[in-house]
């Protein structure tokens, strides 16, 4: 691994992604952002394309919608054949990743007659917001929520035949570490339980391959490594050979058979439809389908293989320059078993962030208590933006700047 | 009222509105846009707002969210003071009608401790989704869904006490009845029931007064009225009163009381933020702020006073004109009982929406079985358009012109 940056920078020169970073609107190149995995960059295509929309918004009008309505269900036909490895008619973009969970925990409770003696079970450092969707309907249906130290734990809870419905992130937004998506899906499906994925931190960085991993249902963003823009509508997955057994909860008129027939009771159309609820909206769909293009057209196997060299080029560096002033590694060593970002853990992380930020031209992203996530975004990562960070941090916390920054600063994301 | 087109010409120019038009993109002035009710114009400020929107992503990239993430409620304020007649801190503006209705039907379904026997009621005319999400909780929670036949059926299914629940929207979509949004909240409660109001198709062109009218939960789109464009984010009311006794179905990491503190179970925020659910869409919200802005700065005083003698001129010259020709006044007669559009029944009301679109530069809207819906919207509707649209309708009905059309044309929206 490149320890020089001409090293690094040689692994740019070699890069067959490397074209793809001027595809992006970056206004200062001197800004070192490794923090596409809470949101990316936007697209130049996006741009063109916004305008596009209110164009036939201000031209076309109400009869925009020929051209609208079908987007939920064509912008998830993209991401399912060019990213999730599914079909199309297994995927639509719409709600938020939040919405989605609720909308399919809350299906596969139902279809699959689960008693109020069931279990649901997550793991204890799962995403904030798949913990609080489980307790919600946990409590809203008199089941037990049960809380796992991490995925692999899955198969002891699982053998007394209680649990129903589990839900797991593939990549853990803390540290990175990778569940497996294969092995876990089928461990449940043998104890009669059933997995929702959330995907939020590995769709656009590496292979799901849904369908070849016998995944049934899953939710995820697209503002993250799909750079579709700051709350950009999620998508959600469910196998064509579950769907006909599943009801959305939020019974709308976007899932509705002949939705201009509406004298009728509701009857959910056939197919991945039937989890629309209300009206998409169509300018978060239209950055979803540029952001979706691009990562299609690189490709997850390229992507992949870069993510993994530059967070390899972390962890190397990270020994070579970091361990001596305190860090400790937050993320599993191995390659296979990391996401596209590395934790680095630190008893100063919060301060050190903040110096980063104000006194290097870097954006890590922190998550407490002491974790600093350096994200790479292999279409727009540069191996020298790498090298120059972790050079950059190594500087700083060897001159001792983040005692100079205001700690005391509030947070957001 | 006018009945020559000098005459609407007259009131055009006397109209204190009027200066609003030229604040829309228009780019067909010689077409007539009657369909405002279903998908408003765009507000030009709008596109300039999306470019700013995409520069502060491209620019500011995650600490963008310093700025965003208090926008569903910055927004909602906006909304509540201008729009709605509630107080800051009333309103959300994220997620779909839809998704909104289902978390406040549910919520009110909790925290009245509704019993297994209980009543939810709507009307058989209500909106699709409407009826939509009503049935779906009314199954998942074993409850009667009874279906009145309009709203001012609703004190006699109050009476036997069984009722737990109303949804009713204050603008029927189709015929534009309005209900007593005070005298029917007022019923209800004497009776024990809650009511969720629909405002699609009121909020932004009449007033709605919520606080003055007692109402206690309701929701709405901004596609409309707001021209926020489409499928921009809905809105979400819950008087303050009640808000602590409500809990969101949907439990999300924007409603968590201190949102990044992330080790914790579910706690709501005081307020209403408890109803967001998750990551809210910044794009769309950015074009509600602005629709929101236009219509405030108008007032929607004003604005009712314009659609009121739009929607009588409508009237006038359809009992003038159309009557003759087999048309129907769809709506109520007295302005008073009125949102702002006003639906003409005719045997060939498809084809003729067809004609008008294809013929005649008119856009009106269809809605089963024989329903022409014309709306205006007095931010951009001139009394001529209203004039000019009714004149171009008799003239082709009388050449028989529906006939020329392919009515087999399939329909969206």
């Amino acid at each position: 691994m490149a320890l020089t940056r001409e090293e690094a920078a040689g692994l740019d020169a070699a890069d067959p992604l490397a074209g793809f970073r001027e595809r992006f609107a970056i206004a200062r190149p001197e800004l070192i952002y490794l923090d596409g995995n809470s949101l990316g960059r936007m697209p130049r295509a996006t741009r063109e394309r916004m305008t596009g929309v209110l164009d036939e918004w201000a031209d076309r009008l109400v009869s925009g919608w020929e051209e609208w309505i079908d987007m939920p269900t064509r912008v998830g036909d993209l991401l399912a054949e060019g990213v999730l490895g599914a079909r199309p008619g297994e995927v639509i973009v719409s709600d938020s990743t939040t919405v989605n969970l609720f909308k399919l925990c809350s299906a596969a409770l139902d279809a699959y007659r689960l008693s109020a003696q069931g279990v649901v079970v997550t793991d204890r450092d799962n995403f904030p917001t798949d913990r609080y969707v489980l307790e919600g309907l946990a409590e809203q249906r008199g089941l037990t929520l049960r809380m796992i130290d991490r995925p692999d734990d899955l198969e002891a809870v699982l053998s007394d035949g209680t649990v129903a419905l589990v839900v797991l992130s593939h990549v853990n937004y803390r540290t990175g570490a990778l569940a497996d998506l294969r092995g876990l899906t089928d461990v449940a499906r043998r104890y009669d339980a059933h997995v929702v994925w959330d995907l939020c931190h590995s769709a656009g960085a590496l292979p799901v391959d849904l369908r070849e991993n016998g995944v049934e249902l899953a939710v995820g963003c697209t503002y993250k490594y799909l750079n579709a823009g700051p709350g950009a509508p999620a998508f959600l997955y469910a196998a064509e050979e579950v769907q006909q057994r599943l009801r959305s909860p939020i019974q709308g008129w976007f899932g509705q058979r002949d939705q201009f027939d509406m004298d009728r009771s509701y009857d959910p159309v056939d197919g991945i439809g039937r989890f629309m609820a209300g009206t998409p909206g169509i300018a978060g769909l239209a950055a979803v389908e540029e952001g979706v293009r691009l990562t299609a057209e690189a490709g997850i196997g390229p992507l992949r293989e870069k993510s993994v060299a530059q967070c390899e080029l972390i962890v190397a560096l990270h020994d070579a320059w970091l361990a001596p002033l305190g860090f400790e590694l937050g993320s599993p060593r191995d390659a296979s078993g990391r996401g596209s970002h590395v934790a680095l853990r630190h008893a100063e992380a919060w301060p050190i962030c903040r110096a980063l930020i104000e006194r290097a031209d870097v954006i890590p992203d922190f998550r407490g208590p002491d974790t600093i996530r350096l994200g790479v975004a292999p279409l727009y990562t540069r191996y020298v933006d790498v090298w120059d960070a972790l050079d950059r941090l190594r500087g700083l916390v060897e001159r001792g700047e983040q005692r100079l920054v205001d700690a005391a600063r509030s947070r957001v994301t």
